[in-house]
């Protein structure tokens, strides 16, 4: 049929259906064919978005000298999504359901064809919409946290999520998933790991590292690997599900204080640092290989607070001492990220000791990213230690950070921070490392 | 023979030479049985440094009521060490020779049987006992730098390392070797790949992961391989010559602007970011697998110098943007390492924004440690490169730091220094990743 009555396409246009199937020409020899994507408050005015036969995804400025037909016909194409209920209470469907917290990010995105960049969705159905194969298991709430871009998610906001974590298991959720951008995925994913005890069920991060128009996207299979962990698993574990390589089908379960982003871009970028993932998913199911924390029989509880006077500082050849002083000024406890086993410059020996005499906690990881810290092979460990500097075994500079704030929150005086922070609090500490690891 | 006739075994045993076997006992049931190890300033008075058949050595404060026996039939072992020039001048043998700097670090240090750690070695000679096997294809020549640990080496250091390598190939090297602590040697290759011009040979730093006591030590291994890449090959690159596997034999070539040490104890820590090692070192040689530049007719010079009025700083959620802004106040320039594709959260848009006013360069990288930074997928970025933060490509937080320096050494003005941060001086940029980088 073809819709060329109106002199305008775009009044026609507008009207048209997600999954659509529609061929369009500017009548200067370029066409499109392809399929209705859901359109959001941010989609320009005129501005249809096609998913092409390519997989990509397109945004095309309707101008009135446009045509266009619909092929009479319609090819399978994904309807409207199933019916889902939001928030945190209610709901649809009978049996165990799993609770999916959004806060923004990639996953949870969408194209701005204006701008041609990636911003949050402004409405949590266009999730289940570019995901309806979600809920093919058992049913899920979507419960909208907050709604923004990871690197402004921060202490505060590990705190909100904590406790709507908390909500959705007392509201009689299974298991819990949270979409998160991957920019700081890790981070919350540590500090969720301090701040959550006593956990019925797995707290499962998921991200996605490419965005939802793009065919490469990882968002819907990653989501789905995490919604089968959450639905699944047994245990009361704050983890991490990403693709474990550049294919779908394989997905690594990495504990939540031991992940890392380790690539900008890669679909693959997670990486459990200091020993293997917890375990994978693939077609066969959910197979577990390392120790996990059992399920609690709960009620869950958040273990804060969070003290936000703790900060993180890597060191590097030719930093000044009183720039690395300053830095750590006014605050109770600073992370050093330092070189090797746990070294920083011997002429930072002197604000060191100055801010451990002034009550400050100072912990050192390393900026390897791997290994243990070790004050005791060379002379600056041992003088590091002996100043008052406490090392942190193999906890990730990030993991520490989180940890840090956590311990700061749960003690005043220096000597019970440091007690936490030398305490096994989730499982942080890997003190078995992959085969080679020492060697 | 026995040699208890002195009443003090003392007396005989501090005249045994290196090499030489000896077999100990306290008079109380311990004993001991090994070669005797070099003594160094620093080994503390009476006391026996041994290396056990295990392959450990040991020091032994030998007490008078102590008893000792030399085998008559002493078996093989080191003796003293080929003659060998020290100082860049001068020399000893005919033919092509190759410089090795010393600058202190595990791979020329000693432990310190005293407090049980590990510190440089007082006299390079020493280096030469250790390593007899390292003048077997040619001279080498020892040239002491300076003696101290990697993370007291900064950028006064870095300039004074390339007059010596200067000088090293002015004096007639056919290629250099520096010996370097492994904690900040990636940042010294980095900072020599952009001093550096015009080189007639390879520059190889290696160093080692295990100390001089331990049977495992890979510094006498790695110092081998950078040696031979050092004799046999004909181009002008900074290289760093480490293991590429756990066990001896196969060794990677790493470019000087792409490496880092990516765990605090394994024996190939080092790892190439962002693409393949240059090449490998085996029993068949030195294999080059990457485009290499090509060695210069010379003559080498030094592109200084260094400006030091340039920073590093880590973004972590929490951080303050007050304690950014002050981190980086006085400062020409700042390398940011940002999250994912190069972010910050964006409540440290004003700082930055009011920093680039007044003149101060802000680069971005990436925390994830490989993969490219790009301005143009997320809001964030957008805004921030429309503040003008300049987006380093697929640079290392440490690699850009230290050409940062340069920049700044170069031009006195903020476009001056942006445009030699993106232009290509030393192979920095790896814009073809390894197959699947992108997927």
């Amino acid at each position: 049929m073809s819709g060329v009555a109106d002199p305008d396409p775009w009044n026609a246009l507008r009207t048209l259906r997600t999954g659509q199937r529609v061929e369009l020409s500017d009548g200067r020899g370029q066409r499109w064919a392809g399929t209705i994507v859901p359109r959001s408050e941010m989609t320009g005015e005129r501005v249809l978005v096609l998913k092409l036969d390519s997989g990509y995804n397109v945004g095309i400025r309707v101008e009135p000298t446009f045509t266009f037909r619909r092929p009479s016909a319609e090819p399978t194409a994904p309807g409207p999504p199933p019916p889902v209920a939001e928030g945190p209470v209610g709901g649809h469907g009978d049996g165990p359901w799993v609770a999916l917290l959004t806060t923004g990010g990639t996953i949870a995105s969408r194209v701005d064809y204006e701008t041609g960049g990636v911003r949050p969705v402004q409405n949590e159905r266009e999730i289940l919409e570019f995901f309806p194969e979600l809920t093919s298991a058992g049913p899920v709430r979507i419960v909208p946290v907050f709604d923004r871009l990871s690197e402004d998610i921060g202490p505060e906001d590990w705190e909100a999520l904590a406790q709507r974590v908390v909500d959705a298991f007392g509201d009689g959720a299974e298991g819990v998933v949270i979409a998160h951008g991957t920019d700081t995925l890790a981070y919350t994913a540590a500090a969720l790991s301090f701040l959550l005890q006593d956990l019925p069920g797995p707290v499962v991060l998921v991200g996605a590292q490419r965005s939802p128009d793009r065919p490469s996207s990882d968002g819907p299979s990653n989501l789905a690997a995490g919604v089968e962990v959450a639905r699944s698993a047994r245990w009361g574990e704050v983890v991490v599900v990403m693709h474990s390589g550049l294919s779908d089908g394989r997905y690594a379960i990495h504990r939540g204080t031991g992940v890392r982003k380790m690539h900008s871009s890669r679909r693959d970028a997670f990486e459990s640092r200091n020993g293997p993932p917890i375990g994978f998913v693939d077609v066969g199911g959910v197979h577990v290989t390392e120790p996990v924390r059992p399920a609690s029989p709960g009620p869950p509880r958040i273990d804060g607070p969070l003290d936000r006077a703790g900060g993180l500082l890597w060191f590097y050849p030719g930093l000044p001492p009183a720039r690395a002083q300053e830095f750590a000024a006014g605050l109770r406890g600073i992370v050093l990220a330092g070189t090797g086993l746990g070294h920083v410059g011997s002429a930072h020996l002197d604000w060191i000791r100055r801010a451990i005499g002034a009550g400050t906690v100072v912990a050192m990881t390393t900026q390897c990213l791997a290994g243990n810290v070790d004050p005791f092979v060379y002379a600056t460990g041992r003088e590091l230690e002996r100043a008052g500097v406490l090392y942190l075994g193999d906890l990730l500079p990030e993991v520490a950070y989180a940890k840090l704030l956590w311990a700061l929150g749960h003690a005043a005086d220096p000597k019970g921070v440091e007690a936490l922070l030398l305490s096994d609090v989730a499982g942080e500490f890997h003190w078995r490392h992959t085969a080679g690891g020492d060697a």
